[in-house]
């Protein structure tokens, strides 16, 4: 029924873009492992199933495939479509020519690393970083100037020194609110600053922004500093508040790239889907105060899970860790506090407890941070006594070690 | 509020992927003309709104968005999710690894082109040609060997010709199956011939077919050559069957290839949004004989409108066109008889007269064929009555130039 092998192999030549790809390591790692039945997964990013509008989303699509000639099923412009385009440009108080809609927050930084880079750039990126952002400025062969990522966000200061020292990057990656992995925050002045040294050397940042719709009390960060930049282009997602599943986000753009990220779009998937885009819409206009009632809700239970599983890691292992209670976002970043501890061997006593996270190994770009004497916990998706519990197994996985 | 532009000016630099792309011309002109707003538009083979199972798709999301844990507005495997993808692969006949979902056939071809052309590659394509494709193959700044398209689809002779003069194209593409523009089909015999050629000489066919299942009477051609060669990529969409808005489609990868179209998408968009794949996947496996008895009523449909548009050109214009009824698809490709017809003021007369169409001018992708004494007329949407009076209009167009 299939061919010889013999046939693909004598011709098989594979594109350099595509050679260039190297395999999945690191992130995915505590994946492969077997894993108990009843482990307890602080792996990934992802919201809670339960505090996402499922009934509302049904209820947006009966009406939306109930309108005449029934436009969510058509095909629609690569831009986005209205009204849900023109919400978006609202909130991020930008003419609606600036926001295209993406298929969520990686196409969105996919997207900007095709357009705005050459091939073999070097991009100034957050060390530690969201390593499949690396994954993906393969797509332009890019380097990479791995800058530190502190307490505070990206450290702006690094980056200066930098280009005062002669580094051209062609473009920066951040996540500006509730850094991921290092659950930071980036101040105002930080953001403004970066701005301008950006117009100053003439490099484009991408601004991240998956998770800063997720604040816990003080508001969000002002969007001012990268929304009214020729030099940024700012990311962003329904991934973390409406579902990883719709594949819908969006990015404001310079007015200059508009049309370079339309003409190549228009090359690879035509647009958005536009029943996607039409719930969503209608999910958002329909009530105005629906989404943010969703994400009130949100907020109020993440940030119960976050003081929820500080306190269990406290009083299951006193003393073990240097924690924060995040100000938004969905992962924690504990540090180690004996250094004795190996992390490694930690890692593999907890997922044989029962408790799955990724490393801290896993997320440096370049040498000089303490990434490998932290965990990251990510704590959204999981009620607080499953949090309790998960803590439990972790201070059982600690005492294993302290008592070799 | 936005920044000097000088600052944007002084720096800006284009990658050269981006720099390659060239303005739309042609295809798209006539949506620029004023067009009446009674104007009756054959210009796009799109799906009758009508025909589309938009109820069954609102009880098929109510479903999936019930289930516990919404799975469906979770992140998912880059590949597709099942039961969508069993499903697809059953229907293909192929092993599911060698399915993978897409964001809608364009965004197939695009995959292919980045996953198999080398930047400046050698791709034979139909001539004439769906000329949105050229524009994808700007990806890989592909150069073109056009192959005649004739009656009975692809001229595989020609393509033999030049293979064996010495051409060695790295791929080559053409629509099988009731062609777009010049509605053919390739018979067995020359989709095998093909496939041989491709594997003797070592490019990859892109077998793009969206209009596949839309044969009116004798039933669709064997999938067999395309499916069981590692030399073809077969590539198919919902579009022409359940909507473009969904943007969902599949490709039948060779089993050596799928890695790398997985490598390739998990860096742009991750994947096709769950809930569409979770939607449609629903709604062809929850009653098994739906999907199609959807196509069965389209299939009539569009059987009758074609068979309704060729007797009425006859009708109002009688012997001014070479017209044979499509055996399946959206498309009518009538060639004018009168050498004495000047093509372009025909068709803005007949725009004047309110009715829109492409011009066969748009489709070649080199010399050597009559497309511009063609009309591509696109009925699949146009309810019988207004095919009759597009016909009477066109006739009134035609009659202009003869009068003068």
């Amino acid at each position: 029924m299939t061919l010889t092998t013999d046939v693909a192999a004598a011709s098989t030549r594979r594109p350099a873009l595509i050679a260039g790809f190297t395999a999945p390591k690191g992130f995915g790692d505590a994946t492969l492992r077997d894993r108990r039945v009843d482990a307890i997964e602080l792996l990934g990013g992802i919201p809670d199933p339960q505090l996402l509008p499922a009934r509302e989303l049904t209820e947006a699509t009966a009406r939306v495939l109930d309108r005449p000639g029934v436009p969510a099923l058509q095909y629609s412009r690569t831009e986005g479509i209205s009204p849900l385009r023109e919400w978006i440009a609202e909130r991020e108080g930008v003419p609606v020519e600036r926001i295209i809609i993406t298929n969520g927050g990686f196409h969105g930084l996919s997207l900007a690393i095709q357009t705005v880079l050459e091939r073999g750039d070097l991009v100034a990126v957050d060390n530690p970083v969201f390593p499949l952002f690396l994954r993906g400025l393969e797509l332009a062969a890019a380097r990479i100037l791995p800058i530190r990522v502190g307490a505070a966000g990206l450290d702006v200061q690094q980056l200066a020194d930098n280009l005062r020292a002669g580094a051209r990057p062609a473009a920066l990656y951040t996540v500006p609110d509730f850094h991921n992995p290092t659950q930071g925050t980036l101040p105002a002045e930080a953001r403004a600053e970066l701005v301008r040294l950006a117009e100053h050397y003439g490099f484009t940042v991408f601004a991240d922004n998956p998770y800063r719709e997720l604040w816990y009390q003080t508001g969000p960060e002002s969007t001012d500093a990268f929304n009214h930049s020729d030099r940024v282009i700012h990311i962003n997602t329904f991934t973390k508040t409406l579902g990883p599943g719709l594949r819908l986000g969006w990015v404001v753009v310079p007015a200059g790239l508009a049309a370079d990220v339309v003409a190549l779009r228009s090359r690879q998937d035509s647009h958005s889907s536009t029943l996607v885009q039409a719930i969503v819409g209608e999910l958002v206009t329909h009530d105005a105060g629906l989404f943010d009632a969703t994400l009130g809700r949100a907020r109020a239970v993440y940030r119960a899970r976050a003081e929820t599983l500080v306190a269990a890691l406290e009083r299951e292992a006193p003393g073990a860790f240097d924690a924060i209670v995040p100000a938004g976002g969905l992962f924690l970043w504990p540090r180690l506090t004996d250094d004795a501890i190996d992390a490694d061997r930690l890692a593999a006593d907890a997922s044989a407890e029962g408790i799955e996270y990724q490393r801290g190994s896993f997320f440096p770009s370049g040498p000089g941070t303490d990434a490998d004497r932290h965990l990251r916990l990510a704590y959204g998706h999981v009620p607080e006594p499953q949090l309790e519990e998960a803590a439990a197994r972790l201070g059982r996985a600690l005492r294993k070690q302290s008592a070799r």
